[in-house]
């Protein structure tokens, strides 16, 4: 049973059925076939506003393209210190914009605290010319600790930003968990709380490789960004089936369907793990990812058994397990049943 | 009729089917699932030599990971004029390796020619240290004028790189259509002619999006173009769907047999404008690519019948058509006929 | 007697001793000491109209951080084949500007024609987002082949770019040489001809190490400048000792007298070359280059009479000959006499 | 009475003298000068051992272009989070090596330490190939906090960069400060410690711009570091100027004469403080920076007395003052007397 990463799932049926019915005939090549010319619209009813897509294969391109839009290459990036871009992405935030640099700060649960931002950015600018400029701030939404901003926590954020001249990213790279977590309309928590660009992730969400950028507003830095996509690599030539993975997943709310299926599976675990006697949450369990707390040999029993995760990098009592939407209802059952009897 | 590009067809049968078969339970990321471990015994067989091999999703990635492991960020790599690297993938070889300058050349056919190399190269140097070090040269194959170098070419070529200390480059987004026209191994024009990286381009060649680095020798390269595949994004995280097409492709030479009939296709319309009493080829049609030259006039009677293909930049009286191998004979069929009746 | 280049000339006096002078009590570092505050208006003086300038050490620093401005990371920068930025800096210009790529283009004389630029920019644009955008001219005055630009040719090439939203940029190394040779005023071949920004050489006019990034208009640049300039090291410390040789340079229009006395060594060896039965000057003698063409026989022997100079890269009838401002008269005459004893 | 910087104070008066007495004819070059040849000989003399030098305008270049010679460009950096290459250099060093990040730690006094190294290390890895690779410390001498390394520290941060395959890097901008602090021999500071480039400051040390790249050992690195230098337009045409400053800071150990003078003045002041009943030192005063914890009030009372310091970024009651060698014993004594006077 993996529980390593919804990134380990397969893809999801009615997906796969999509790309296998956009297999017919030819498509004009590099997003000009007509699925990702139905990317703006099916996007712009989603999020209740005209936005623009670019669609791509990975996260970390999406991240990285977005960034270096949005901060001079002598600018900085203000981010929690475990995001994923500060960590996990082997400088490519870095490598797409040569001279930029991210700056991770401390919060709770995984998340960015207005205040410690607001502290931050007045110890910045002393050094003039000689330090970099904060230029943006980046939200994982849901975070890397596997919860979740709520709207006022986002708009607190924002207002931080728009104080201080910076733009707002998101990484949505499980944005679907998020909107299904918080009930709220994808609209509320991006563009009408200050967001520019989402990074909105389908991958991990049932896709085979499939993300979005959603730009708010700026249709001036649309060029930009195709040329940032393009010289990196990320203009897929067949994108039609990259594309039609992305209308897919929106078609008929299908990505909020599937974020709900994933949600779910933590949601049982977690209602486990809360009743049992000796393992904890570390986090609150907002979205897919769940975080466990329970001594070394525990865990190990539970692995033993066949349950595979990641024990947390710099912790042994620590085990995150991620609930991907195409996991088994089987392997959950299971899944609770070894956790109540190894203790 | 589309004969704008190979990469505007669809996916071959196989290639889909394998997809949908790799679509079961879950599969480590990053790579590391069975069908990704399993391209380098794929690939070694096919190349009859051990080999390393990176998959991931374009060329222009592939292309410009391999340049910038064999160039440092103050070399030169020697190219065509005419080269893809050159000319259409938006200065991304430039941006994997900040300082590094392409310098195309000429020559007839869009291929390099060993004299004209040579003679370049004994014109380097003499500005010392504020000149770019020539470190590689990269040779598409087939070319981007759908000629194919034979293995006497690229030997010659390859003798001028070793004298020279250059490493040596095949950009292969056609390269199945050249191992067909050729007759030749695959080992006879790479490795044991000297060629160090490969780009083994397939998503041209019927599937869906996939490339891969083929890296002859250089156990010690390996590492570090994992990491260039990462921090650029391209390090896909359901990588299987990637790995899939490329052992699907490999598998009973499916690959070759593709290629052949994208040749096929292509030498079917060949003799027919061979024969014909206005239209004439530019170049030998050696792979897939056709390049038609025939007064503007006629070429546009031929896009107004309903045949789509692009007009050579610059030029209005030669046209290039390509014939991907999920092309349908009866679109053949029609455009000799077309081609026939307009005279 | 070293006529290698005017950049191996030792320091004039006057500016020598303004540093000298300037070695005064302490004075703010980083370019916010007196001297460096007064180069805006001593040089808006000299061109007749408002500007900003940053002062640095060394003129590929301004030509990059120029082009790296006015230029966007998948850009085109339009020079001449043999122009300094393409051949002799390394790979500066792509260095500072990841992904960018210079078009080095044919020209007469080691200048740009108008026609030719406006050839080659008319088959740019056919590869759409696949292909870098040209966005600027970079002109050298003087050019790398000893001759100038006049103001129609400038004015000619400057509504090229205008035309087609290209921003226009001057390789001044050898500036003062230009308009000394023109008689023109410096705003007549600079703003008032189009040009945006210039790089102001002075260390091959006698300084010891000075240059300037002269910016005609766009105020919103110089921020990005000022950074540009820090981040890739050019801030130097104690900028007074370079702004102050730029002050000197331009007090009582020394660096026209300077000049004038490099362009008058370089006229009378060309007098004596035009005289000369079998020496010939390759190209008109405008500035204070002489490119003289002469068996390789005749070159050595002049070489083994003491005489150092470069053969041009690729030549070996080819010398070029630069005469320093600093150069002594006694040279001049030694160089004529031995001209004259060879054949 | 400036106490800003030393690098505000004026050029000592034997290196002005030695920069006059080059001031004689012709010399190559681009660093081919007789001053510049002789760089290799005078270092290894005073380092005891064969070494490679080059010299360079500022010590951010030094700086960023010994950072990437050591580090991939997937790399990352230890270094204290007060590091100058960290906070004050406008993200130099990631503009130099695009991708690698500097991983900013804490410790005492300004200073490294060997345990938080270790740890800091030990956490990282478990990303695998998502994450950077600690490549190289990088160590400030004197540190940013006035303080100094003594041989027993760096050799504990060299065991641990050895047993982690990491290079070390020294940055010297006050150098000089700490060897005459110390009372050890250069090399016994470097490369005995494990140092493997040193960044040898001399601006701030009585000369007008002027650094050092002193390479300890890996004469493979060298033609790489002189291409970083070029493409980064740091190799100034008339090098001579700069080389002959290091030669004479060189000659009679004058460099320690002129930092033992500048520690002096930090020493005189510090004794002062020490002495007084409300001010404190911050740190131990060990070079010539001196860091003086004193209430706003006084702190202000001092400057409107004419006494010109930075209050330290983030603090209202931390003032720094550098003592410069070029400094005057009356203004020292002024500034006793002011700070006596004031409680």
């Amino acid at each position: 049973m993996n529980f390593r990463s919804d990134n380990e799932g397969k893809v999801a049926e009615p997906i796969l059925q999509a790309i296998i019915e956009a297999n017919q005939g030819t498509a004009y090549a590099y997003a000009e076939d007509q699925w990702s010319e139905r990317l703006n619209i099916a996007f712009s009813e989603v999020f209740e506003t005209e936005i623009q897509v670019l669609p791509l294969a990975t996260g970390t391109a999406g991240n990285s393209i977005a960034l270096a839009q949005m901060c001079p290459p002598w600018g900085s990036v203000v981010c929690h210190e475990h995001a994923h871009i500060n960590l996990d992405e082997c400088g490519a935030p870095e490598f797409y914009n040569p001279g930029c640099k991210l700056a991770g700060l401390t919060g709770e649960q995984g998340k960015l605290c207005a205040d410690n931002i607001a502290q931050w950015l007045a110890g910045q600018g002393a050094h003039g010319v000689h330090q970099n400029v904060p230029s943006l701030i980046s939200l994982t939404q849901a975070t890397e600790a596997g919860t979740v901003y709520d709207v006022g926590e986002i708009t607190a954020i924002s207002a931080i930003a728009k104080a201080n001249n910076l733009f707002l990213h998101m990484d949505g790279a499980r944005f679907a968990n998020a909107v299904v977590s918080l009930g709220a309309s994808p609209a509320d928590i991006t563009w009408k709380a200050g967001v520019d660009i989402l990074t909105f992730g389908a991958s991990k969400n049932g896709c085979m490789a499939a993300e979005a950028l959603v730009v708010f507003g700026h249709p001036d830095w649309y060029e930009a960004l195709e040329r940032r996509r393009k010289r990196a690599g990320h203009l897929v030539s067949k994108m039609r089936y990259i594309s039609v993975q992305l209308l897919a997943s929106l078609n008929n709310n299908l990505w909020l369907t599937l974020a709900a299926q994933a949600n779910g599976f933590a949601k049982q675990f977690a209602d486990a793990v809360e009743k049992h006697p000796s393992a904890e949450l570390a986090w609150p369990v907002q979205g897919n990812e769940l975080f466990l707390r329970w001594p070394q040999q525990k865990l190990q029993a539970l692995q033993d058994q066949g349950v595979d995760f990641y024990f947390w990098p710099g912790s042994d009592d620590l085990a995150r397990l991620v609930f991907a939407c195409t996991q088994e209802q089987a392997n959950i059952d299971r899944l609770v049943e070894l956790l109540n009897q190894i203790d």
